[in-house]
């Protein structure tokens, strides 16, 4: 790096070569004090504002080739990186430093009648592999997150942002070297090919865990190649459900945030579900409401407001990401729970009531990682529920379930100590 | 059932209409009361014992196809069930009924700054499948440990048993239906081709969770072929480790132990590493005590140890099972934790010594998912850990590492509890 602009290599090394080297890399890290990981977040924050000219170099040559293709200004705009920009990345490993170190934690202990003490101890992954879409803050953002958490960050950006990711990953890997971790730490796949992200998934025995940050198409590819453990960080079909003893008020204002505060996101709203009894109500306030809102619904919501259009079975199982909402009207909370668990990916799962038996039965019979009552579905993220950071919301069961904070970047190892005992 | 014998139909139900059957069952069971769960498995014992006679005739074709088929008298044994055996399966459904329920256990909660109550709560995983070998009482355990925690039981057993696991399934079925949850609470695949086994692995959307209970040949078909969410109960290649340190009577019965108590399961030791300090009065000691126990070397321990052979790197690598362990000599505690960690399956390793800093360096160091100091590798399992019982032991990072019991068949849900909050 230094004065040159950041460089992908001809001649990439292969990625099984890599994993080797960020395993051996993830013994040191494993063990490392809470003082020496946060002196490398903090070296590497420092060294990202100080080379943010190799880091922006490298980012304009991702942008002109982004504009050259013809890529559209939206996602050019999310690749391209400013002086401001590099210093809130910078901000987020200054952040991360702040955070409380998961590892070494006793989740566990007791005694067992021969005398045997068991401890179940908070330890790392090992190898936390990373495959994301372009934006290339992630690569600092995850690299972070693996490091306070002991776990040494193997990850894979996509071709788009290519020279930004390698500028970002030489500085972090020359910040932890620089205090005496390894430089393995942190090692970036350069080969952006398809045959690489493939492989990248297939590192069975050196990634401990496969986390996608991206699309349903990246879901979909490690569903069909991964041979590693992974967690999926899915999609959300999130509904609100107005029951007949709601607020109306406040179910006004937590569908309008549910869908409107932030459209594109996870845990924005995609359905809106009504109790018959006050659907006619609910429909009248919220149309202005969601005026900019395309609506798509069942016979029964066509019914009571003209512009709602007819939704196709896809519809009620669509993440939108958009200003689009799927409307069904329901004659008891448990239909509403049946066309809720029928549809839902698992996310995010919303009731507005007053009655406290229907909050209770939608807490307990809704199958999903966050259920909440008279609350905005937008809140399910790392932030929000206080961890300080996330690396994705995971909506698979096994693991990690909901947002993904530093915890559910490590495992438990059971410690258990003697004095000799045998087993009879 | 009744008074005809058990019946393997002609032309089994498809694979996945049983899987959408038992995913519908696990919505009830994921609600249940402890008291309601409690009630099926006792009326599932009692019922067992009831029909003991069933089970025996079913027994006894599978035995009498296994001695036509010329399988090899050890393994006929282990299919075979006579009335203690039956009355043995019927303890252990009576013996679950008194466990804990985990359930509905508040794992943790908080307030967030805007009021949102936040609370992780176990609940049920919703479908296990598990997929299993030979012997017969897989089915009624492992059917027991999910009607338990709230989850329907999804069983692959294999073609020998297929007679005793269809009677043992229909036992179950009737009793869990007799008091009130689905029959299809328990299901049974009859279907003991090979495409049917791959098809139980690919129910995504469907099975929550899949743990195998068998050989290498079953994990390996599990890592190619599954598309579900699983947990490996994988193999133990576990090492005790006699440090310079170590209290050498100690060690000796320890090692004993470890090796000969019963040498057939995975916490058995297969390693025996010793320090280059001990080595000697150490392999003088054992010899006698390891009379029945093939030794296979390196060079050095071959040098102290005539009757030590050869040992290739595949013995290093290996789960004997059996009457034969490796033996290496290290000159210092790193090399020691060096070969551990190259060679461990990630089960259980176990070091022998008296020093504070070795004992601490072998419980951080040591990657695997139980580290014993001065303890027999024997003493990893569910019942000696105090867990009741245990479906297996998880050898991967994800999810469950180390014995699984009742919690380790639940995963976590958050509740949010709010009044109105909307994300600014």
């Amino acid at each position: 790096m230094g004065d040159s602009l950041p460089r992908v290599t001809d001649r990439p090394t292969p990625v099984s070569d890599q994993a080797r080297a960020v395993k051996a890399a993830s013994r040191a890290l494993a063990t490392a004090s809470t003082t020496l990981k946060n002196d490398a977040l903090l070296a590497a924050a420092d060294l990202l504002e100080g080379r943010s000219a190799d880091v922006l170099a490298g980012n304009a040559l991702d942008v002109a080739a982004a504009e050259d293709a013809g890529i559209a200004a939206g996602l050019v705009d999310r690749l391209r990186l400013d002086e401001s920009r590099v210093a809130a990345m910078a901000g987020g490993l200054r952040q991360v430093a702040t955070l409380a170190d998961p590892v070494g934690e006793v989740l566990d202990g007791w005694v067992r009648p021969n005398g045997l003490r068991i401890s179940r101890v908070r330890v790392p992954l090992g190898v936390v592999a990373i495959i994301y879409e372009s934006r290339p803050n992630v690569t600092s953002d995850a690299a972070a997150l693996c490091l306070k958490s002991g776990n040494a960050a193997f990850l894979r950006g996509s071709s788009t942002a290519i020279h930004s990711n390698t500028a970002v990953a030489a500085v972090l890997r020359e910040a932890v070297s620089k205090i005496g971790l390894p430089a393995d730490s942190v090692v970036l796949v350069e080969d952006t090919s398809r045959e690489a992200a493939v492989e990248f998934m297939q590192q069975r025995g050196l990634v401990d865990c496969l986390i996608p940050r991206g699309g349903p198409s990246l879901i979909a590819s490690i569903l069909e190649n991964a041979t590693v453990p992974f967690v999926i960080d899915g999609d959300g079909n999130c509904h609100v459900y107005v029951d007949e003893h709601a607020d109306l008020d406040m179910a006004e204002s937590i569908v309008a945030n549910a869908k409107l505060q932030r459209p594109s996101v996870c845990n924005a709203a995609e359905s809106l579900v009504l109790h018959a009894d006050i659907a006619d109500d609910f429909l009248d306030r919220i149309d202005l409401v969601l005026a900019g809102v395309e609506l798509v619904g069942d016979e029964r919501s066509r019914s009571l407001l003209d512009r709602i259009e007819p939704a196709s079975p896809e519809d009620f199982a669509s993440e939108f990401l958009d200003l689009k909402l799927s409307v069904k009207v329901v004659d008891s909370l448990d239909e509403a729970i049946e066309h809720v668990n029928a549809n839902s990916s698992g996310h995010s799962e919303a009731i507005v009531t007053d009655d406290l038996r229907s909050a209770d039965r939608f807490l307990d019979e809704v199958d999903a990682a966050a259920v909440l009552v008279n609350a905005s579905t937008r809140f399910v993220d790392g932030e929000e529920f206080g961890f300080g950071a996330e690396i994705g919301i995971s909506t698979q069961k096994l693991h990690a379930r909901g947002p993904m904070g530093l915890a559910q970047l490590t495992t438990a190892k059971y410690q258990v100590r003697g004095d000799g005992q045998t087993r009879g």
